[in-house]
Order: structure tokens, then sequence, then C-alpha cells
């Protein structure tokens, strides 16, 4: 998927909006239990009942590896189910890669070639050669981890060089030598609102992949205050707050309802910030 | 398994050579391909073959990843043959993991529950509340990426804070505070030789796994230099050189073949360092 059709369908939906698909056996209504595959008619009721107000899905491999062979058969069923119905939705694999250059280029052969995937998260700690093998893919994305939403991220992303430039902005700024702003997101927390004016100022094209709406705690207003751009720029996750706003046999509607709550408020924000 | 188990190990075996099963489809001989499942039945070959040189296996996740439903379902298999044939062996999961709370939680579920693995490779970006999730398992280890063996590691590992302390020392010091030598390893690259010094003036106890001998170029002679202590305190990972030696019908044989010179090789090291 192109920059380009990300914008259009921003734009023709009136939503940046991304569902996490962290779809947990333990969290989902009981009553999907006894199909043969509950996470798979979990998620395919969830993906009905909320295409309409969102762009993008990002399934979380770890919670589709945790059962195992039944865990992929689900998840890959979950991206031709998306592929087959709402194929102007971006896919995002949330899988947190990277590892030295053969193996990186097996793991974007998997999800790029294989599953034809639009993005997949990256972890940077390994540098270049660990990343560039992702970005040999027309059309494909990487979206690199640069300043996460969780309390860890303050361990080592905030340290400060002798120059006092952070590593999370050594991250920022070198990787852009390896990709560019059609090839290339970044993730940043939302509960880090107060840091995107000075991300903005080293990425300020790049689209940012935003989780920590919601559960984690972090404020749209204040990510798009600081992080939106003309062409938005932003793609807001919201995972547990949209697909367990309801663990009752109502979850598909109560899902809808909560992603048309989020859509609307940024459908304000658009009308604010770029018309 | 307890360190105590596996320094037992070493010394019974007067090896510490760990066989990475990086099995890729294209490079096993052509004559599995005929198998129902060609990747477990290479597996198979090399591990028969090469159990007795070394004390560990490390499946790499990307090359079973790559295959989707079929290449869990070969590695699943590969787990189950060394925990029913060699279950003396230390099993690492190489998956390079790490993700918010919920999420490790979730990859400690699958690779320590589940699967019953011994130590799963975790990436250290995200920090403390990314790690510890896998450190809540009695006898199982998180391998740490601390100083990896490829060329992308000068980009980030290295870089020093204004007391010129370079990233991957706080790594392995910010993370004492998390784990200790009984439940954590460090990934330190043979190709970082002359480092090991150092590492060991932080780490002076823990366990690394080095990868990086063989095909990457780095020497197992300044590795055990620098880096070996009284309870060997080192576990070699070489992969391609071993499994890809013979690429023809004697494959198992010669991979064998390689892992015991190896093995003699580290015979020798211990011999003179630690005896």
């Amino acid at each position: 998927m192109t920059r380009h059709q990300i914008i259009d369908q921003i734009i023709a939906k009136r939503s940046f909006l991304c569902v996490g698909l962290d779809t947990d056996i333990k969290k989902i209504p009981q009553h999907l239990l006894k199909e043969e595959d509950p996470i798979f008619e979990f998620n395919k009721a969830i993906i009905d009942s909320t295409a309409s107000f969102c762009i993008a899905y990002k399934p979380n491999l770890a919670f589709y590896e945790a059962h195992g062979v039944k865990g992929w058969i689900a998840f890959e069923k979950t991206i031709e189910y998306i592929k087959a119905n709402y194929n102007d939705h971006l896919i995002i694999a949330d899988a947190k890669r990277g590892d030295i250059g053969n193996t990186s280029a097996m793991y974007a052969r998997t999800f790029f070639e294989e599953m034809d995937i639009d993005a997949l998260t990256v972890a940077p700690y390994m540098g270049e050669d660990s990343v560039t093998p992702f970005l040999q893919y027309e059309n494909k994305w990487v979206v690199l981890l640069a300043l996460t939403s969780n309390k860890g991220s303050q361990d080592f992303q905030l340290l400060k060089d002798a120059d006092g430039i952070q590593l999370f902005e050594k991250v920022l700024k070198q990787s852009q030598q390896w990709g560019n702003s059609e090839n290339m997101m970044y993730v940043v927390g939302a509960t880090q609102g107060q840091m995107f004016e000075k991300i903005r100022q080293i990425v300020p094209d790049h689209f940012l992949l935003v989780p920590g709406v919601g559960a984690q705690g972090g404020s749209l207003e204040e990510v798009c205050k600081y992080g939106m751009t003309e062409e938005c720029g932003l793609i807001i996750n919201s995972s547990r707050a949209i697909i367990y706003a309801s663990q009752d046999k109502d979850f598909a509607r109560v899902a809808a309802q909560r992603a048309l709550e989020v859509q609307q408020q940024m459908s304000r924000i658009i009308e604010n910030k770029i018309n």
C-alpha cells in the first residue's frame, strides 16, 4: 500500500484509527469458545463491525503464537479475511522483529512476500543491516520502534549522548538514511504526548503509528496537537479499549460503537486541524 | 534447566557448542524435499549426528515462520524431538522478542509454558517491563541482546552517553537489577572479540551466548581468551558452518565431523583454561 493510498483512505473515512487485534482467548466472549476457531471468529466479527471506522488493522503476533500452530492458522485466516473483504485497509503485523541481515531477510520474505502484509513493526537495536532487508519491498512498510508507550521506554530510549541527543532521536535520525517517508513509519507511544513536538522536528513527514491511547492512558488530543501534519501523519492504534469494550454476546456491536466514537472524535480533529 | 545442569553438561561433554538450527529449505539437500516435512527431517538428522558434541540447540524462529503454519509444525516437532531424545540439551528459541508487558507475558507463556523451551533471546530496546515477564519462570532463561555480531551493532549499541558508557554496557548493567546469573544470559557476538574483557568486568559470572564464530568470521580462541570464566561461562553458537558443511546426501555425517572438530578444539581450550 502506498502512502498516497493511506492518505486517501484517511480523507475518505475521516479516520486515522487502527484497530489492534490483540485477541486473547481468555478475554473473548464465552459463547465463541465452542467455535472451531474462536480467535478467527472473534476477529471476523470485530473486523466486520469496525471496518467503516478504521483504516488499518494491527494483529499482534504474540497473541497468535501463544497458540502455536492453531494460532498461526487463525492469524493467516485473519489476514486473508481482511484482504478478501476490506482490501483498502492497511495491515500491520505487530511482530517487533529484527535480527542479523540473513535472518531479517527471512522475516521480510515471510511477512511481505508469503503473506503479502503491508507493514511490519521492527526493533532497531541491531542497527542498519537488521532493518534494511525489510525496505527492499515496494509499497511495504517498516514501522520502526522509536519511543514506545511503556514505562520501560525510559530505560534505554531516553539515554542521552555527550551532545544531549537521546537514543530514540538517534534512531529517528539514522534510520532516515535507510528509508524514507514512503516506506518507513515510526512507533511513538501516545503516553509520550509532550515529545511529539520534538519528534516532528526530526521527522516532519513520516507517518507515526501511535499505540497507548485508551487502556494505556494516552491522550488523543495531545498527540494530535503536537504530532499531526497537513497530511495527518498519524495512525492511532487502539486495541483493548475497542475489542474488549464488551465481553458479552454484544461484543461486536459495542466495539463498533466504540470505534465510531473514536472516528467521530478524529473527524472533528481533522476538520479543525487539516481542512 | 538450571545453571548447574548446564555447567555439568559442559564438563561431561567437554564442549560448549550450541548448534544453530537455521534451517533454510533452499539450502538443505535436494533429496529431503520429497519428504512430507523436509525441515524436520533435516533437523532430526542433524540433531542425531551432532548431539554428542554439543550442549545446546538454537532454532531460529525466522526460518520456521517463513513457512507459516507448516513451519510452526516443523518447529514444534523439532522441540519435541530434542526433548524426547536428548533432554540434557539446552534449547534456546532464537526469537529476539520483546514488547510491552502484557505482550511479553504472552510470548513468555508461549515459549516457556506451552512449549517448555529452556531459553529465549530477547531484545532490550523497550526496557524493564518488556523483559521481566520472561524472568518469572523457574529454571528458564532470558538471553538478552547486548552486543550483537552484525555490522549494524555499531549503529546504536556502541553509542556513548555523557560519561562514556556505551549503550550495550547500560543494557548489561541495568538488566542485572532485573535478573541474575541463574536466569539471564547475554548475546555477545564473536566478531567483537576485543570487547569481551570489558564485558567480563560488568558481568563476571553470566553465561554469554556467542554467535558469529564460523560463517560470520569470529575467532573462538579470542572469545575464550577474553570471555571464558572458571565455570566456562560461554556457549558458542555455530549454525551455517555446521549444518550446511555439506549440502549433499552425506550432510549429517559431515555436520557431525564439523561439530566434532569444534568440540575437540573446545576440549583443548577447557583443558588449558579451566582444568
